[in-house]
């Protein structure tokens, strides 16, 4: 395995209707050399997010048929869900997996944008794809959402990048990105205080002085006290770096860690991290770890 | 990815001829669906080590072809080196990894065993798959080597459990077995004294009643006193249950451990376990690394 391999994250904007979801699933799985991750769909914000990985150009073809299949089954005006959203194909983010980098995810998203927006669907490039930095984050790029897209989709600074400069009401339009890989990383406190999981998430976070790429919140969950962190840069600031981090700024507020946890998925890279911290554990690389081997000789 | 998978570890007695020893190996890559994972050759010792992986019938059909290529290329009676030895292919042991059991390596021994031994070698099964307990441990299988086994064959205690009752000179006897996959994991402490690193083995090996498929010994290597561990059992025995009671013993010493190392592969699940125990990471599974999971869906 040396071709470099990309993850696409996109979210769509249904979460309810079965038959849609699996028709749009299919899609992607009909291009082929795609592996479909995972699938978590959300009644609630009527919204599904979909992971999938490949080489470059089976994600390319598999994200522009998604694009294609959620024109045709999403009417966005009749679609009614809580999550801010501005399109029927809303966010398509494009992550650097084994091999690949982030200006590969970017060449990567800036052709899927084009070809998208081939199809007819107006599209924003934001995050490390953007062409503007006031379109680099997708909180901006999707402000005022579906609702206000007509009339800022006329604003000079907020023209698409690709696809149609004008708005069809039923499919909206497509944020496209490229990011980092993100491991969602929660730490629970021995307290049932958010205040001290706040005052803890200040000062972890880059945002406010702490490290590198670590986003944090506190919040309340199921009675206790929860940091709840999106980790942006393991090569910058591995876990054991965040964990030490936390259990330090919860000490020094008389609490500490009780349990964490990873939502989703976390790279090999991440595990061998923490076995080089806590083992002291010399020259460990992915490519010790048995089944790496096993993968990469397939 | 539901099949099992098996490892072989193939020792055989050829370490310097780089030919001979690429035309062994060609001949396992030759049968197809393995993945050699690594070939080291050692021309001190005059034997080389081979590991190759995959499902039960290509390891089975790659084993058999490797014990006629070593049959074919090697001639103990004019080999020489420091390695104990009583073959051309030595030792053959098949190890359970992925969805495989102990009891599918035994069943996967002996059926090599059978085939080997139909080709014209004798076969002693040993570990796991041997047939009487005094057989079990590979070093008393061997004791006496290969100038030992024409007097040995005749021991109706030692008859070969395959093959033919009697010896070619050239070719020897191989020894054939199942045993658990094995980590080789060594911890260096902070003093050269060689006998702190021996108490140390000593009171964390299963032998002296240490920890369960723990194997330790007391080494010192480049100037500083090692643990030198195999750890057998992961299931029982994770690698940070060694590590704290490798740092406990030393401490009771007065030493600490600088640092440790893996020798070779260690599986996924090692690395899982270690992100468990240290970050107290509740729910993490294999398959929550993204790596697994890419390659559960190719």
């Amino acid at each position: 395995m040396n071709r470099p391999l990309f993850e696409a994250v996109p979210n769509f904007s249904e979460g309810r209707d079965e038959g849609r979801i699996s028709r749009i699933t299919a899609a992607v799985r009909d291009v082929g050399n795609v592996g479909v991750l995972d699938l978590h769909s959300d009644p609630d914000h009527n919204r599904s997010v979909l992971t999938f990985a490949g080489g470059e150009e089976a994600v390319l073809e598999a994200a522009v048929a998604l694009a294609r299949a959620c024109a045709d089954e999403i009417d966005l005006a009749a679609q009614t869900g809580q999550h801010p959203r501005m399109g029927a194909l809303d966010v398509l983010p494009f992550v650097p997996l084994e091999g690949a980098t982030l200006e590969g995810a970017v060449g990567l998203a800036r052709k899927a944008g084009e070809r998208i927006g081939s199809i007819g669907l107006p599209v924003y490039l934001y995050e490390a794809a953007a062409t503007a930095p006031h379109r680099r984050n997708l909180a901006d790029v999707r402000r005022g959402g579906y609702e206000g897209l007509a009339a800022r989709i006329e604003d000079p600074r907020w023209r698409p990048d690709f696809g149609p400069q004008e708005l069809d009401p039923r499919k909206g339009a497509v944020a496209v990105g490229a990011r980092r890989f993100l491991v969602a990383f929660n730490a629970y406190l021995d307290t049932g205080d958010v205040e001290v999981a706040r005052a803890v998430a200040r000062q972890v976070r880059e945002r406010d002085g702490g490290l590198p790429g670590v986003k944090a919140l506190g919040l309340k969950v199921g009675g206790r006290a929860q940091v709840s962190m999106n980790l942006t840069d393991l090569e910058k600031t591995p876990m054991p770096i965040v964990l030490e981090a936390v259990r330090s700024a919860a000490a020094e507020r008389g609490a500490s860690v009780a349990s964490t946890e990873v939502v989703g998925l976390a790279p090999l890279e991440a595990l061998v991290q923490i076995a080089r911290h806590y083992l002291k554990l010399q020259k460990l690389e992915t490519g010790h770890v048995l089944e790496a081997r096993l993968w990469e000789t397939r």
